[in-house]
């Protein structure tokens, strides 16, 4: 699948970071999918992290690689380019400049996330596991809804994992997905205003369908809740938070209050 | 001063971005100085960005690099840890990764930059000189005030460059910079709420002492003009802001009308 098999991170002078300069674990970010969700993801890192310097927080090495193939073309679409090999190429890369863990702030890429995990050494932590653990607690045997993109959905990249972990998955009726993806494609992706009216109606109509709780199972949906009120919500369950608390428990640092 | 010399982009396997899958020209950012500051210039550059989709927003590799010994400790301190090589070995480390021009979002870090000039053989464009030539045009022959770190006060890195482009530099007094310094290290740095009024205080200070613009020569204030509404003042030039136009530019993309 690529040129390097698992464990391959070479000692070569090319492009490696300084072990001696740079605090372990280094976290690669396999990012730029889209390029919003991870400016947003370190941004959360920053907040999610107790440090009182610059010294204190984590050190990333970040692949923002915007044009990357679309995610849900490539699921959706056998003509699209695939995006896949892009992404594992990049797992690659990041892994021989000597980062410990990956980290990947797109949950419709975690469709490849099997890819990835055969072609590197270093884990990969999960945005799709450690949201579903959370949505599972939060929902209490409730159904739980899935807000994420037609490629996704499509892929139940979600569904699989929520079924494994004993909960129930809700896939929001064609109305409702389709101002989801007005929303992700017309609204954040393009940079433009974003309608929280309609945001609010498509939480509240799957509520109203018996779901418990509702997974923003997209980062661009979490920039919405970021940027426009919704932390701490009751009724979601935020990937890209879910992903910036368990990358801050695994690289040993403390979690401010507000993403405890 | 670094085992690669200039032009040392090596061919080898390690750690290099897959050039066919990448859009030229990839950008290199030295982050993490601080690591606030460096989130703050991605989504600058998203929102500076004409795009309406993932794809046409540029590609980054980003070292997110926290734990840099502090700049101004470097530069005041003979005993404190010294960040320049820190910063020459890590310009190495993107340049053999791929990258093809290197940007620095730290005002005070760009001390160094003859020395990762030195180092590299692709271009470093200067968040000081971008950020000078705007305000020589806006000052219009006034004194132009420099807000910064210590560390950037007494290297005369602003000071320098206004002074090369035919402008006046004009150094807050001591009280003045004491009220920046505690907005830059207690504030933003720390993570804790901004006092704006006291932010304003100091802008309103340095034009009652004869300044015709307050050039924003540190990042973190640059946070605080981004988050706290002072996009758009005449009174101030920030430097991030700067970055980012020339940034995009140089990767031939148009900007935003926001940002032009």
């Amino acid at each position: 699948m690529s040129e390097a098999g698992p464990g391959a991170a070479e000692e070569g002078p090319g492009g490696r970071l300084d072990a001696a300069d740079w605090s372990r674990p280094v976290v690669g970010v396999l990012g730029g999918l889209g390029p919003a969700a991870t400016s947003v993801f370190l941004d959360v890192l920053i907040r999610a992290t107790v440090a009182g310097s610059d010294q204190e927080h984590l050190d990333l090495l970040v692949s923002q690689h915007s044009t990357t193939p679309d995610r849900t073309a490539g699921i959706l679409d056998p003509g699209a380019p695939d995006p896949g090999p892009v992404i594992v190429r990049d797992a690659v890369m990041l892994q021989r400049a000597g980062i410990d863990v990956l980290v990947l702030p797109c949950n419709t890429a975690h469709h490849y996330a099997r890819q990835v995990e055969a072609a590197v050494a270093v884990p990969l932590l999960s945005i799709v596991e450690t949201t579903v653990r959370t949505a599972v607690e939060s929902a209490d045997g409730a159904p739980i809804a899935v807000f994420a993109t037609e490629g996704n959905i499509h892929a139940e990249v979600y569904q699989e994992q929520i079924l494994a972990r004993g909960g129930t998955p809700l896939v929001p009726d064609r109305a409702v997905q389709e101002d989801i993806n007005h929303l992700i494609y017309d609204q954040v992706k393009a940079g433009a205003p974003v309608d929280v009216e309609l945001f609010d109606s498509c939480i509240e109509r799957v509520l109203d369908q018996g779901a418990g709780v509702g997974v923003l199972g997209c980062t661009e949906l979490s920039v919405v809740y970021d940027q426009h009120g919704y932390r701490g919500d009751p009724r979601l369950v935020d990937s890209l938070t879910e992903l910036a608390r368990v990358t801050v428990r695994h690289a040993g640092k403390e979690l401010t209050e507000l993403f405890r």
